[in-house]
């Protein structure tokens, strides 16, 4: 691993070639490196700290002046209550996963001593730009060398001396490993981020891990696919028949349990004929919390109509509010007349992350599901479950929107592709066809 | 399905809105569709061959005076010996094929009355672009409706009337079917792939099925995915231990079954040891059979010193041999020192396609399968058996040399993505957790 002083090209040229190299290592000698990254993290707990603390101040210092967002100096913060405890174990957890690399998925015996597998290996090389929370530094550094993956990591400058800091860290943990030198490339210096994403030679996978506008903006400048997702615009549509208990504990968990995430819900769609029965009571529990919900003019009217609280946080809809991420204690709404007309407003308004029905009615649930075209499609549960720990992943870089590859959070799996290899007994291609006197293939399933 | 003159635009949107639909029909829709589709084509013969008769007339007098090549000529013959039945087949062949879609690949109940589940689903739209060769038309549109994909299919202007003869017969055949109709679009209009390519909002997936430069065009100016290669420069690797004739049979398939396909072999190294011993008969065998080779000083010398025939095919190599996919009678050789700087030329040099290992070593030979960055790696095998109908996928979408999604041949399973559904009953994020008085979750596995 190097701190690199290296230009883009050369840090790349490095991670590519080390990639071949890592990608022959057997899961002990990987997992061997996640035990001497542990430790070396776990010894430089007070070196970290202390950079930590000096972006920290420097953090504090640009909020009161206005220029960085006091959510941001949060993210930040990593002597916070149990995240360094949580960085250190998510080293540990990412070892005890089993190992994604060399799965095989297919096995066909094509002829006599011909015989074609599929296997899992590793993409090559990953380039990772985060913005703040440094601890995810550790967390995806650990899940690349897991997965056998090169990466180059490219911080954010208000975590600038944390990620030093912790990258010294991870540098020196591999150091007495057989993980080659190169397949861990640390980029310091200032504004490479363009030249990085002109090296589609040598990166095969961009993962930002920031706000939507870094994702925009990596998205927009690169032709190396990208994981993960802009924007989470989640939705539910609300039927009659949903129980009201259920169907408002749902939506309160998805709009307030963390409404700055992108698993939480930003849209509700009401059926006509819940406008009436259902939707109030969930309305009312909405706005207990503190949500302000901006309507469309029926939905307004059904609120206002049985409201027994005040009406301050009922405000109209605009057409934008359907198509707005708020990250924010805000919910448009909007009636809708029928299952058609939500799944339509989805697939068009939506941004293909998580999405919810309420409904008693197991017929609409499964089309709902079938019809949606998103990474998460829900029956009554909350849109926040969409997550590599809720899932049961260990851990996950990322959730993707993508419509290939790997969608909604990606874990090992997602950081793996696969190779055929075709092991013969100098089989040749000429003596198969159709034709009299051509041999067939025996195309035979073996075991896996 | 609409012969559409409408804007790019128009069609990409109407697909998309298709799409939704069409993902949700049962397998037995699908496959009415292409029992449709068939007779279609079959009722149609004598118009599509007559059609495929114009596009002929002007490509023999394109090609006289020099504006196109006579290969593609060729391509364009629908008329040729067998072409017209396996284009028939080739519809009834997908329709045989096993449903990719639903296909449950993990089940987990994360808690009682919730459970996750991971289901293949399609991949949305799909914008495939043609050059020669119509008959890949009916067996593309097979494959996007057997896979749940709307399609949009662009024609290059060689096959315009064959294109448009096939489409329309594929559009009767669909008329009475549950697919919806603006599941495939064509599009006749020239000059719009640039305004297809830049339609990321409603195309998912690119798919060009021509030479290299339009691969590479396609490439470069869309933010759109793209199934496919560009390159197909295949390589062997010669070991001293292989056996003489085994070693200069698959060379021989390698290079000249088909010279212009995509793997057919470009370069071949040879162990230094191998040099004076193996290496000259195979050498005289692919001599035999035509091939020019492009030497290096070394193994230019070991060929010359055992030569029995005359030596005129045998030429010093530039350094852009190495680099080159000749798609004809011409190899480039070069002498390695040893495994490893096989291992790193061809990591370096080749095309990440398919690659070779001759030798008796398995050792070696896993080293090599395990090293070796390419989507098929193949032990004494001709590079020629990567295929999709030799893998026995029965058929294929194209060849695909991405580092994500799906490598090497890629049939149904490589336009299908999944989709998470979770089932519930009510459950929410908040009261789960590691504080007290919080709920764990059992991620138990699930029979799939």
């Amino acid at each position: 691993m190097s701190l690199t002083s290296a230009t883009p090209r050369d840090a790349a040229a490095a991670a590519k070639s080390a990639s071949h190299f890592l990608a022959t290592l057997p899961v002990s000698a990987r997992n061997d490196a996640l035990t001497s990254i542990h430790a070396s993290l776990s010894d430089s707990r007070d070196a970290i700290l202390a950079a930590n603390a000096r972006d920290m101040d420097a953090a504090r210092r640009a909020a009161a002046d206005g220029h960085l967002s006091s959510s941001l100096v949060s993210r930040l913060d990593l002597a916070k209550p149990g995240k360094w405890d949580d960085m250190l174990k998510g080293v540990l957890d990412v070892r005890t996963l089993d190992d994604p690399l060399n799965v095989v998925t297919l096995r066909t015996r094509l002829d006599d001593d011909l015989v074609l597998e599929r296997l899992t290996c590793p993409i090559g090389v990953l380039l990772i730009i985060f913005e703040a929370r440094p601890e995810v530094i550790a967390n995806i550094a650990a899940l690349a060398i897991k997965s056998g993956n090169a990466a180059i990591l490219k911080g954010g400058k208000e975590s600038t001396e944390s990620f030093v800091a912790i990258s010294e860290a991870i540098s020196r943990g591999l150091d007495a490993c057989s993980v080659p030198n190169g397949a861990v490339q640390l980029v310091t210096t200032r504004d490479v981020i363009p030249q990085l994403l002109a090296l589609d030679a040598f990166i095969d996978l961009v993962i930002p891990r920031g706000g939507n506008e870094l994702v925009r903006y990596v998205k927009q400048n690169t032709k190396i696919p990208v994981l993960g997702h802009a924007d989470g615009l989640c939705s539910a549509y609300l039927e009659a028949s949903a129980d009201p208990t259920m169907a408002a504990n749902v939506l309160v968990d998805s709009k307030t349990s963390y409404p700055a995430a992108c698993n939480s819900l930003e849209t509700l769609l009401v059926q006509e004929s819940a406008l009436e029965t259902v939707f109030p009571a969930a309305a009312e529990a909405l706005l207990a919390k503190g949500v302000e919900l901006r309507c469309d003019a029926r939905s307004k009217a059904a609120i206002l109509a049985k409201l027994s609280s005040s009406a301050d946080k009922i405000q109209d809809a605009q057409d934008i509010d359907y198509d707005t991420e708020h990250l924010a204690l805000v919910l448009a709404v909007k009636s809708v007349r029928n299952l058609d007309e939500a799944i339509a407003h989805i697939n068009t308004h939506g941004s293909h992350h998580t999405d919810v029905i309420l409904t008693a009615d197991s017929e609409n649930a499964e089309r709902f599901m079938a019809a949606i075209d998103s990474a998460g499609v829900y029956w009554n549960a909350s849109s926040r479950m969409a997550d590599g720990m809720r899932y049961g992943f260990g851990t996950e870089v990322g959730i993707s929107t993508n419509k290939i590859h790997a969608r909604g959070p990606v874990g090992l799996e997602g950081l793996t592709i696969y190779k055929y290899k075709v092991r013969g007994k100098g089989h040749v291609s000429a003596v198969y066809g159709e034709g009299e006197g051509k041999k067939r293939f025996l195309h035979e399933k073996m075991d896996l």
